[in-house]
């Protein structure tokens, strides 16, 4: 436990990268089936004559695979990566077949004023393709515990 | 596909209401194995000594299961529902068994300056459970098409 992030451990300006994961076609289609069935996200001959011009994840496909890649190789918080909401954009297309990593920014660090064991961090993702071309950015408020005493 | 709303169908203040699903704890745990592997979202007893106080399903999942009821319940645009981004907040947990619905608001509605064929909405949404307390809200711009002439 002891290369957990408490608070005191992160600064603004301070950054991560994720590892890599291949987004598959298999995967994209049966998200979009869970959860975004419109024909863009579920087939390929469909998609062709859509704003996409072919087969393209959901936007929140990309948010959750974005997710794990947070969970299993992001910062490693202590308490978990807890997120109250914030900012999420998609500036280019989730492909099949695209490896996609995140790469992370500390914007600010804040201590709570009214709880004294924890904080907060305004975080900043991008989540790029094999490209470099960014999927998706998010800024994100995260609850960060201070290191106990 | 004469249901289908193009822009001269919507107007600032329009509302639109989803139907109502239940989110399982199953579900919940699946969604959480897949996308968000942490111990709030994927076993109760774990669960009950972090912020969340108990099982809660993530973020990410309130989002797909909300776009979900967005595509199979909520306003018919014409060209389907493609966002770019926008803001997003969970202001409660989901929880295991709560039936959720979305409530939409139009806030804007924009024809492009450049695009004689299309413009955008700014959409407001709101999920929520079966004691009306909100789950998720949204502000996303869409685009949507401009009824053919």
């Amino acid at each position: 436990m002891s290369d957990k992030l408490y608070l005191e451990d992160l600064h603004p300006g301070q950054t991560f990268t994720s590892h890599t994961e291949e987004i598959t076609e298999a995967a994209i289609k049966e998200f979009a089936e869970n959860f975004d069935p419109q024909p863009f996200h579920l087939d390929d001959e469909a998609a062709k004559s859509t704003l996409f011009g072919g087969l393209a994840a959901s936007g929140w496909h990309t948010a959750a695979f974005t997710m794990r890649l947070n969970v299993t190789g992001g910062p490693k918080l202590a308490g978990g990566i807890i997120g109250g909401g914030g900012e999420i954009n998609w500036p280019t297309p989730t492909r099949p077949g695209d490896i996609l990593h995140v790469e992370y920014e500390v914007l600010e660090v804040n201590p709570s004023r009214t709880r004294p064991e924890r904080g907060t961090i305004l975080l900043k993702t991008e989540t790029k393709n094999q490209h470099g071309m960014v999927v998706q950015t998010t800024k994100v408020r995260l609850i960060v515990p201070r290191r106990p005493s």
